[in-house]
């Protein structure tokens, strides 16, 4: 499998150059043939990057925010990945466009990658190819890495879970539709941030998020200094979980509800300092070796998944084998169930085989 | 694993009890012991009823659309199946609560029955969920499975690839939107139509629906009468387009594009029939068989995919074993490739065996 344009792939990418780090992403991305290899050689490097999840309804202003998140970071010095992941709704669209428009400046920053990731289709999720292109920019030695999810659903929850850290961006007209805010989407937050915070109800809108952050941290409560005493009114409630979300040496994490205006470029030095501050925690607690090795863990049963996936249906006989059973499917004298468990019988050769 | 219960069950499913059907799916959906052994049992069963896909922006009137269809079809004297698929997204909910409200008079026929799904998470796919829930509506002897996918995204085209008949619902207001329309949707449409008709912008959007029908449907143009010319100007094609659709003898299908408008019970009759005139087309055309056994076929892939997760992740040693690799993967020393290989050799025996 070694070629010489594999070799010289390897070595730009060492050197830092960008159209290497291009190519790795696209023979990644499009499972093309080497991207096990490539990873595999890749997969020693990573580990540096921090990776911000950005979730968001749409019209959130997330695209708004990764672009002055990354300015700040550029102006800090660091270099920034950003991955746009579109899970491919079929009404909405387009509306990329502009936002890549909007970002001009950023985009033409050597310092900065940008990347869109759409459906994958039948090869595998989005999160895998959200988290195997995150590999590649982090093992290229990007400093930060900017995961903003596009769509709205479950996939979204999905990519979101790949990252160190997860901002969740609201704005103040969400504040209707905050007691819908699925359990899902209360358990991945790390940092939420009201953007667009100009508008009328934001304050509304954080003070609801702390009580709903408050009812459901039991959790994080029993790890409130004592000396706060068993006052549970609201407004104490509200209160300790602001103290717990400020104290840097806590060894729980309550989500900070912060303020922003991407647009104006208001708040984002809060923003940022906000996820430092998780990562310390992340870092401090052991969070981020357990989130990692969860990570490495799913990484795992992801390959495992697309191997037996690429091996089974990759497989001519076994294709024409089921074609054959088919007639005697439709007309109900074998099920899917007695099938599948043949097949999965005379593949045992096929699984196991450590090629393709 | 038979057992008295199970016996019970299934005199009283074949018995046409609403109860047992209910729970016949609760079995189903949660992969609850012994679902496996029952849709094998019901497998015979199935293959009787018409399913229609109801796919559409937020907003769209689906839900309305499914209580008109549905009333429409009980005053025919058939019984309706509704199964609501909800993508789970984190940023809508609540709405389905209101439509089922709306729906109340058609929720209480005893000839209807309702059916929510929400992600299955782990356990396998929406699709997958979907469809076999309709397995068992269909083996209970339900004539028509209206199945409406409530958010939006690739799973939404997922869930309606596992209909018959895909219903494509829009609105004036997507008039913006329809050249953003992503070409999975216009695969998948067998039928269109344009609801909430009455608001300005209805006749514009149909027409534009139609040009772009026209556009994409090479193969179908080649089936319209040679006495149509050879007129190739774009009312021309639109007037083609409007013929192919209403020839009950042809032998592709172009989808018609209707107008309703759902909440003031308007165009539903035309609706009906044109759904009726897209199942006597894929009948005749040999399209329905194919449909299904696609479908089967890709059942037996979804089920050996989900046996092959169960067999592999709800083996105490496969864990342990690969969480005893966790800390070298961690460090480097190994790949996430090269593990899963591993993994996969040394399950072979486990992923060949029956049980389970």
């Amino acid at each position: 499998m070694k070629d010489l344009g594999h070799e010289r792939l390897l070595a730009d990418f060492a050197a830092g150059r960008k159209a290497a780090l291009a190519r790795a992403i696209s023979i990644v991305e499009n499972h093309r043939p080497g991207f096990e290899q490539l990873l595999a050689e890749l997969h020693p490097l990573v580990g540096r990057a921090r990776r911000i999840g950005l979730t968001g309804p749409p019209g959130s202003g997330k695209s708004t925010l990764v672009t002055s998140l990354t300015r700040h970071y550029r102006r800090a010095g660091l270099t920034v990945g950003i991955v746009a992941v579109d899970p491919t709704s079929p009404f909405t669209g387009g509306a990329l466009l502009g936002d890549r428009i909007r970002m001009e400046d950023v985009a033409l920053d050597p310092g900065v990658y940008i990347r869109s990731l759409a459906t994958r289709g039948s090869l595998g999720g989005l999160s895998s190819a959200t988290r195997e292109t995150c590999d590649v920019l982090d093992a290229f030695g990007i400093d930060r890495i900017l995961i903003e999810t596009v769509g709205v659903g479950q996939s979204e929850l999905d990519v979101a879970r790949t990252a160190d850290t997860s901002l969740v961006v609201l704005v103040p007209e969400s504040g209707d539709s905050i007691q819908t805010l699925k359990a899902g989407l209360m358990e991945i937050a790390d940092v939420f941030t009201v953007n667009k915070a100009d508008r009328p109800g934001a304050d509304r809108l954080r003070n609801e998020i702390e009580i709903m952050l408050g009812m459901r941290s039991g959790g994080t409560m029993r790890n409130v200094p004592a000396h706060h005493g068993v006052d549970l009114s609201r407004n104490n409630l509200v209160k300790q979980v602001r103290l717990a979300a400020r104290d840097d040496d806590a060894e729980s994490w309550t989500p900070p509800v912060l303020s922003t205006a991407a647009a104006k470029e208001q708040g984002i030095d809060e923003l940022v300092e906000a996820l430092e501050r998780h990562f310390r925690y992340l870092e401090r607690s052991g969070t981020l070796r357990t989130r990692r090795q969860a990570r490495l863990r799913e990484r795992v049963v992801e390959v495992v998944e697309d191997k037996t996936r690429r091996r089974l249906w990759g497989d001519a006989a076994t294709n024409a084998w089921l074609e054959e059973r088919l007639p005697s499917l439709e007309s109900g004298a074998e099920t899917p169930f007695g099938i599948a468990d043949a097949l999965l019988s005379r593949s045992a050769d096929l699984l196991a085989r450590t090629t393709k």
